[in-house]
């Protein structure tokens, strides 16, 4: 090699170096508070920011849906950022892997981003302890893109920051969904057995119908009490969902479905409020004590409904549940709790029925 | 009450006790090793029962591939029973759990039963421990069911027993699927990350076409080395099926992929062998590096195959990857791995493609 090639060297080294160092510095993350970005899916305004309800105001819920309305299930951030990385830190609790969920889907972070008019799956943060660091996507190209990152669904979600480029723009987004409507429910509501937070059905129908969902499954627990039908009645929905029929017993519905109902449309007269049945529980394909329970809760839900309807109340729907989980009998994870794909089938069958009972009501 | 209703009464308690005390001894459990029914899904005879293979035959398999083999994907036990309930207890190892898969699917167990002719979900195996005891399913009808227990992707089995009402009959069933094909995959053949045993690909396929599938699934490690080339080539297989596209590097694909179809070929030199791309990854919606990637390993696979047809080796065919998860972007659990949603997807469109090339060659 002669002087003048070293010297080339020698100067495309530095450039190398100077510019492997600049793209070094351009990948430093820079976390961000996430309170500071649009916090989505939130029934109230609460004290403790991820919290689904202040239960402090409703303190005669039972203590299990207390506890419940504090995991994030259907709450997401909204922001925008032109950068090529998003990364998260965020902390959950100590509680036990469920067996019926991914850690994903309980602890873990689950990012969307819209593309071509569409939100579309991004990348999942991957809890690994109580506190966990997680790259959610990267080489990206540098345009500013709209994100949702949906939040962890069975665990109380303690902190959360966003981690972006250093160098780059991140701002809040505004409320990317129209109108608001509350689902109460039992744990199909709350998210099991989805494979990840963005595939709760509520999720699933938000991107759909681009309607506002309040996810309020409160995992076996969605015994309408009368402090849940106050809880409920409080909120300022356009619509009200009741998809809890699988937690109560029969008795239960029978004694508790009128009143329920009743409280809800004493605050909000003309909203409209849908009952839903409960699916199929495929554990009842050969559990023949299971099956004749679901088909007395399916009962007692429709005779309630009727009983409604035949005292004059308006504005009350009932979903039948007979396709909601497709005719294969494999859409659980379980038997009794929704894969991704009974979710999606879900969805499928909802989103239609759900738009077209709230466009009378012009909440479209 | 006069004396003779208290007679009646007494006669009637004594009745009601017998009747009770029977049906609680009718309900005692008894517990059978699995080892003495039919195990479906297996590529060899092992020394060790719920191993895939026998690994100290093949001691020149990468470490990691030998530990994977001894996971009891794919493996399931195949009996006839008129016991009302079935149950079941079983040891797995200390592995951690893996947070894009729930523990019913890495450590658990999952039930169906013929239902008019198909095989239908009947309940799972929730694990709570190293050694667990689960009942599967109870209260179902005292028929005479034939039953496949599929046994934990992720794991290691150590011992299985189930356990069926005293005095019910137990029997091993033959073999419920036609012919043997094997297909040496990824993860994804694994069953990262169905939300069951039962919901990984090749066990929906069965399912699906009545074949007899067996998964040689070894998660992130089918690199096509000529140790793997050379155990899959002893398999008696009447067809064989590569689903690992998704480990090697481009380059690897470049220079094993001929190698490993010769192998496969010298054994069997009429067996139909099945190419398979990799399915998209869907973390490379937005991550550009991730999305050349798999572009590149799946030209280099499709170029594989056409030298090896251009060369004259018949009986080949690639099965490409455009609508294998359908094109919403939500069928994976971590943008990698399908979930039961993407799983259901390849199903429906591998059994129609696989069932077609079988066909010719009297597979069927």
């Amino acid at each position: 090699m002669n002087k003048s090639n070293l010297k080339v060297t020698a100067i495309l080294i530095t450039i190398f170096t100077i510019t492997s160092l600049q793209l070094a510095i351009a990948q430093k993350t820079i976390y961000r508070d996430a309170g500071s970005f649009y916090l989505y899916g939130k029934a109230f305004q609460t004290s403790t920011v991820y919290h689904r309800v202040d239960t402090g105001k409703y303190n005669d819920l039972p203590a299990a849906v207390k506890r419940l309305l504090t995991h994030s299930a259907g709450l997401a951030i909204a922001f925008k950022t032109n950068s090529k990385s998003i990364s998260a830190k965020w902390c959950v609790t100590t509680s036990k892997a469920l067996n019926n969920l991914t850690p994903i889907a309980q602890k873990g972070l689950d990012l969307y981003i819209k593309k071509d008019g569409k939100w579309q799956f991004a990348g999942v943060g991957r809890p690994n302890d109580v506190c966990s660091e997680y790259n959610l996507v990267k080489n990206m190209d540098g345009t500013e893109k709209e994100c949702m990152l949906f939040l962890p669904l069975y665990d109380e979600l303690k902190s959360l920051e966003i981690g972006t480029d250093e160098g780059s723009t991140i701002n809040s987004l505004d409320n990317p969904f129209r109108h608001k409507i509350a689902i109460y429910g039992s744990s199909i509501v709350h998210g099991a057995s989805a494979g990840r937070p963005g595939m709760a059905y509520p999720a699933i129908l938000s991107r759909k119908t681009g309607l506002y969902f309040v996810n309020l499954g409160i995992s076996g627990n969605a015994k309408m009490e009368k402090s849940a039908a106050k809880m409920v009645s409080d909120i300022q929905a356009d619509a009200f969902i009741l998809d809890c029929v699988p937690n109560p017993s029969p008795e239960q519905i029978k004694e508790r479905a009128e009143s329920f109902v009743k409280t809800v449309r004493e605050k909000h007269p003309k909203a409209p409020i849908i009952l839903m049945q409960s699916i199929i529980r495929e554990q009842g394909n050969f559990d023949l004590v299971v099956k004749e329970r679901v088909r007395k809760q399916n009962e007692e839900i429709t005779a309630a409904f009727n009983r409604l309807r035949n005292a004059g109340m308006k504005d009350i729907f009932l979903i039948t549940a007979e396709k909601l989980l497709g005719n294969d009998h494999d859409a659980t994870t379980d038997g009794v709790h929704p894969n991704d794909l009974g979710f999606y089938r879900m969805a499928e069958q909802l989103a239609p029925q759900i738009t077209k009972i709230l466009t009378t009501y012009r909440i479209k």
